[in-house]
């Protein structure tokens, strides 16, 4: 191997030093291990206690909830939303703010009603699932345990009727029981148009016990006629059940709701630039949308404020990283990632140009376990970057966790992701829900946030391979994805 | 005094030896001092914890809220809950079931919905107080921190705005903050018509941090012309009052409610016959109507199950008590104690018959005091009641408390009063909101509290004053109410 060779290679996994294991096969990781310098890991110290007492992620998200609101994805909040997102980025001092266009189907929500009609008359607690589309129904309903008993109901089995899935999430502290809570919603509504029924119904996925149901996006299998298809409170599913354990119940549903054309948002960018490789970058974000019902405060202004207020705090140290901080506002992640989707495409030709991506999307509880898809080249410096976060009580986690849900799709193009595993207990209780407020946030839990991230962002930034070496951009594949993908 | 004479005082000291002291005033404490005769004591101790091992009173609860669910009086619930009662009674073996008729102005809730409009547009969570009129009105919005600020804005400074009390409801075992919180929702909309406001809206009387408005009813003071009014939940009281720490902030409130004449519902009454002398009647209830948010669970179907498991436990013993076990399933107490001043009425010819009388009307929360108002020639019968209270984990707190709500009317016109004090820390997160549902209810601490209905209804139902002496009916006045009133 020529010198001028394993300088390029070097540079590929500086400069992809965290990238899946994949796009770096061809790299030679005992000769690259990746570093973090001694001035970086002195510094760090200081980044996250000042962090740590700043209120400024709180503030952040504050303002979001407040003067926002709710900003369903396509609606006339979506708009303020991102002016918001602009003009909040330029007075954090960010080097450069920009757009980048994000556009999806467009869908409505205007009312939304169940009651149980007959002899134990009463209204219940409803909202449409994302998706859905209008229709008033009448019908008995028919309740089914899980997702798996409505798959098994014969075809034609539920004609004219409405299906209740009656399945009940589970409390986790990683979130686990999102999985099977989050499928009844995605896959139920198309399970009961194959057993024929005339609607669906379902028990929150959601681990509270208010009157408030959980809305989130479903989708119809190609070739299904859609339905009228909803989310009961868990107390009305309560109730419903109790209902049905006594006779034949039966419910009107009316949704008025449904896709209206075509809508163009924008992901909002604001970038602190590093200081020797400016086109290198960490990028950290949240999404900007919300559903409607409540604020949407720990689903995600949390991860808007926790990220844009840790790349600030970069940006005013006396010294920057080598490389940029990206803070990247998501659009429309709740209807289908549409923002990390846009993200991805567009900036396929600069993969290589990601060294690591991460999103807040969990709430605003503690952090409490960190892990990247750091390859073992670059295991020392991860390590190094545990141990930075260690006195804020995360825990090392190498092999656990995965990508944001914004970050997924340019994951899935090489870029390395890193996990900063929030304590999800609680965030089931308000996901969705017209409860997420800004007054559930914990400022000393968010400011531990900011805290961990301003960390991770600083010293992935920091890393450097062989400080003798020269740095350059990652050679990229025609495609523009990284070389190796 | 001959012995004639001492008999009658004796007699008139028994029946109303709870009584308070203003009406046996003329009675000699000391030769006719109330006891409870030592077989009841004896035989306490098996009632209570069968009641404690007992889920009837859970049962019955949640067969009023599942089968009934919110009953608003004058609605069409209003009589499905009437009749329920009475099948309920009868099927629990009640020896005597009937009705008292409750005429009351008939206040309906149709819809309500309240929003910021401008530059920070979006929805608020609001629900109209009890006897709120209909209308639309949009107008800046003034912040009161209280009511007494409310009530010193000068006459016409509102002039078309929109009067809005944040005043935040203090927690409290003994629910000692609903005092003050509820004079905002009574006293508010009047002091905000005297300052000239075109509507009045106020941060909800409640300790939840939930997008759940608490409603209740509210009065205009006389000729005044009625505004909208209305409550905002928490989380929207806390979403105003940063938004107008911002600037000005202009509100559309649109009611649609109001008075719409008559309606005429019951009280339900179930009495478990004494043994000795049935016409005399140890009164415990709670109230059958709810407010339409929830299902009324808390408020009050506890209170009804409470009591009508207490009285059938007691009717199902062996050897009934000396007097009769009356349960009262009072009708609309919730816009102004109509069944219990219309039970006062009604039975102000016998309220010389009453001994003693207690409404659960403050959740489901464990009982952890006791008292009464009984005078000083029934404290040592008091004091054993107490005593047999004492292992269900309840202090005795003489001099404490009070009557429930529909109790007070028949209090006023001298019967005595029992206090079975609910721990009341979480009922105001309750209270009044769509949350009120049965899944709030602790069942342990439901039993409980039968268990102490139980008791305390069985054994101020065997009281004695001189077991040699004839029982007889109490002497009354000859306007009914008892001799000494």
């Amino acid at each position: 191997m020529r010198v001028s060779q394993l300088a390029q290679a070097t540079a590929l996994a500086v400069v992809l030093l965290f990238a899946n294991t994949a796009t770096i096969g061809h790299a030679n990781a005992a000769e690259a291990e990746s570093m973090i310098p001694q001035e970086a890991l002195d510094s760090v110290a200081a980044l996250r206690e000042q962090a740590l007492a700043s209120d400024l992620g709180y503030r952040i998200t504050e303002s979001l909830t407040t003067e926002v609101g709710p900003r369903l994805a396509g609606s006339e909040a979506d708009a303020r939303a991102v002016a918001w997102a602009i003009a909040r980025f330029k007075a954090l001092g960010y080097d450069k703010v920009w757009t980048e266009p994000v556009t999806f189907p467009k869908w409505e929500r205007r009312s939304e009603r169940a009651r149980v009609v007959g002899a134990n008359a009463q209204p219940l607690a409803v909202t449409a699932l994302g998706g859905s589309p209008a229709g008033t129904v009448e019908a008995e309903v028919v309740r089914f345990a899980d997702l798996a008993a409505l798959e098994a109901a014969p075809a034609g089995s539920l004609a004219g009727r409405i299906a209740f899935i009656d399945y009940r999430m589970e409390r986790a502290r990683d979130g686990s029981g999102y999985g099977p809570g989050s499928r009844v919603r995605s896959r139920g509504p198309s399970a009961a148009i194959h057993a024929g029924a005339a609607a669906f119904v379902m028990r929150s996925a959601g681990t509270d016990s208010h009157r408030n149901p959980h809305t989130g996006i479903t989708r119809f299998d190609e070739g299904l006629t859609p339905i009228p298809s909803a989310a009961l409170s868990v107390p009305d599913a309560d109730q419903l059940s109790r209902l049905l354990a006594l006779g034949p119940v039966r419910m009107q549903l009316a949704l008025d709701c449904g896709w209206d054309g075509e809508y163009t948002s924008q992901n909002v960018i604001g970038q602190i630039d590093g200081s020797e490789r400016p086109d290198e970058v960490v990028l950290i974000g949240g999404h900007l949308d919300s559903w409607d019902l409540g604020t949407g405060a720990v689903d995600d202004a949390a991860g808007v404020g926790i990220t844009m207020a840790a790349g600030a705090l970069i940006g005013k140290l006396p010294q920057r990283p080598a490389r940029s901080i990206r803070v990247v506002a998501f659009a429309n992640e709740e209807q289908g990632l549409h923002g990390g989707k846009a993200y991805a495409e567009a900036h396929a030709v600069d993969v290589g140009k990601h060294v690591i991506a991460a999103e807040s999307d969990f709430g605003a509880g503690r952090i409490y376990g960190y892990s990247s898809s750091a390859p073992e080249y670059a295991a020392e410096a991860d390590r190094r970057i545990a141990e930075a976060l260690a006195p804020l009580g995360i825990e090392h986690l190498p092999g656990k966790g995965g990508p944001g849900p914004d970050i997924g799709p340019i994951a899935a193009k090489g870029a390395a992701w890193g996990w900063l595993a929030q304590d999800g207990t609680d965030y089931f209780d308000l996901h969705h829900t017209p409860d997420d407020t800004f007054d559930k946030i914990d400022p000393q839990a968010l400011a531990q946030n900011v805290a961990a991230y301003a960390v991770f962002a600083y010293l992935a930034a920091s890393v450097e391979n062989d400080r003798a070496s020269g740095f350059g951009s990652a050679p990229t594949s025609e495609d523009g994805t990284a070389i190796g993908k």
